[in-house]
């Protein structure tokens, strides 16, 4: 298979259009090969306090930023682990596969949690929210910015002072939008804004952020059995010594350090926000003009990752297979939309230039296709 | 301060003789700086599986491994969350700082939790376990290998054997150890193995690991709330796939897949193991030599990392920072130990003509600290 192929010929050059772990570019691989030294130092400290400050530039917040050894799963089990007391109710807003995780993250962690969701494919709407916030009481809601699975991005700006509105606190996903859309925390009233790195921050994976509101942070002071490794309390209390709780992935902070560094300084957060409103938009033009029908909802899609029908009736596993070999990475729909979808991540570095090669490729892999070319 | 000057020149060259995160050589380094792919791939499930042969060596163990994207106290929760029962009762058996923290970790879970303890400084002692073990009847038992803030390792030939013969489960935190001392799992019957990657295995922070017998595997099965991120069960169905749970921190993981293949192929195991041994004795001699009466009870000393009191009544911050413009970090006293002890981290891919150099440097430092020469 081609996929050993690559592996075999090492140090691969694989273009990734997928939606995360992306292409991490040599400026940062060659941050991560520096020599490691310990956590407890002064060095470790500036840094962590440069990382911080760039994160609330990032997520246009004064509110406090925490940096976890996890994945982005993990901060959404601390949110729920965090700001949900037993006697409290559980709001889960999904629109797809990431959005049904946090709702079991709920569940499995045996708080009171409601799912409301959506027919995949669309996005939350003012209405739907309200609706939903009417029938019962909820504390805590959480939602995703950018639904991985469906490649929808939800309206924040219209939907979240809805909720702010309701009283509870609110926990958003950002993890496939942060760095790529703006998302403006403190404008909208975001009290726990989330995320993993190796997305549109275009990092290595191993390393999550969030900012935490003061709200966020009270609340996680009385609730009970909150534990030790995501405790918001302890983070806190470590924070404002500029370091974390335990040992922190020292090389991939280095790199976030070096990437904020170049995204607020050199790029521009607007310029990197138009570029990936720009390589969302050539996507869908391309998708028209191949006769395939976006799956995510018309107004809604998602900048950051495309979504695919399968309108050509093509087989989806052969086509990610075929661009393999041509040394491109895409990759068929997540969970129970394989093969009735595929998806093609545009985040990160990757430049228009870069997308339009990959395009053309790939409509000679679908024209090879349907015209049998390709057993 | 020093600390800053050595940031100041990056690529520091400060030889670390730190207790973990330590020097990572530059083979490693380079394989952090490897292009990037995604984990759900042909290549990451072949690169998975062989980390989890490679881990099965090193601990002697049919059992099977996990990779977790978290530190050693990530791990340390997640055997309270998964083997603890509501209606069960878990004891701690603490020598130290990081035998306080699980048991912290077990109360802050809401867990039936009791500690016993020593004074630190001191090992587990056969008689002291029997006793404890009759004093209720305990589900689960956690203990460390190695205490990292007092430099003492426990007789795991001795306790392991009356914990198991007690019918509890057994969970050792490894996370100072693993690498630099034989653990054999299997044959000492330990349910749990965990540890961190940061220091005898000398990679990178970001990564822990376990194995898990089928015994605790089965006993998660039926703990009620164990959450998601950290739920056995869960990592046990991925695991069967080549797979984690959640993105893992594939830079490291290929660190550790490399760094596997040195131990077990390259420097071999035993050499491994008597290399630290080596190390271990050199320090104490040089300590005793020095002056510096040892923190750790005599006969139960790490080979990883020596623990000295303050026999010469030594300012111990500035000769640490001393020995920072020098180009050597050694630590003080962790926690309520500061000054009243400091540390030599002697792990991982440290030599005996290195360890020996850098205690030539020591000694004059200290001795210009007694006689008054540096203020």
């Amino acid at each position: 298979m081609s996929d050993i192929h690559f592996n075999k010929e090492k140090g691969s050059q694989l273009k990734l259009f997928t939606p995360g772990p992306v292409e991490v570019p040599e400026r940062i691989l060659q941050e991560l090969a520096k020599p490691n030294d310990t956590h407890r130092s002064i060095p470790y400290e500036e840094m962590h306090e440069k990382v911080v400050e760039g994160l609330q530039k990032l997520l246009y917040t004064d509110n406090d930023c925490f940096i976890f050894t996890s994945s982005a799963t993990g901060v959404m089990e601390a949110c729920v682990r965090n700001l949900v007391k037993s006697d409290e109710k559980a709001l889960f807003l999904s629109i797809g596969a990431f959005g049904d995780r946090w709702y079991n993250i709920g569940v499995k962690n045996g708080k009171n949690s409601t799912k409301e969701e959506v027919e995949w494919g669309r996005a939350l709407k003012p209405e739907f929210v309200k609706e939903a916030l009417e029938k019962d009481n909820y504390n805590v809601v959480f939602l995703q910015s950018n639904e991985t699975s469906t490649g929808v991005y939800n309206p924040l700006e219209e939907i979240v002072p809805i909720i702010k509105d309701s009283g509870a606190v609110v926990c958003v996903d950002t993890t496939s939008s942060i760095a790529g859309v703006k998302v403006e925390v403190d404008k909208l009233g975001i009290d726990v804004c989330l995320a993993s790195v190796q997305k549109c921050l275009a990092l290595p994976p191993g390393l999550a952020v969030a900012s935490i509101s003061k709200k966020a942070l009270n609340k996680a002071e009385n609730v009970e059995n909150r534990g030790h490794y995501f405790d918001f309390v302890y983070f806190n209390k470590k924070n404002q010594q500029n370091q974390t709780p335990t040992t922190p992935p020292i090389p991939q902070i280095r790199a976030l350090a070096a990437q904020l560094d170049y995204i607020l300084n050199q790029e521009g957060l607007e310029e990197r926000f138009k570029r990936h409103a720009r390589l969302g938009k050539r996507t869908r033009i391309w998708a028209r003009d191949a006769g395939l029908e976006m799956f995510s909802e018309s107004g809604f899609e998602s900048n950051t990752v495309s979504t695919m029908k399968n309108s050509l009736n093509i087989d989806y596993a052969k086509m990610v297979s075929e661009m393999l070999s041509k040394g491109y990475r895409i990759v068929n729909g997540y969970g129970d939309l394989k093969n009735k979808t595929f998806r093609i991540g545009h985040m990160g570095e990757v430049s228009i230039k870069e997308l339009e090669n990959m395009l053309e490729d790939l409509t000679d892999v679908i024209s090879a296709l349907r015209l049998n070319k390709i057993s």
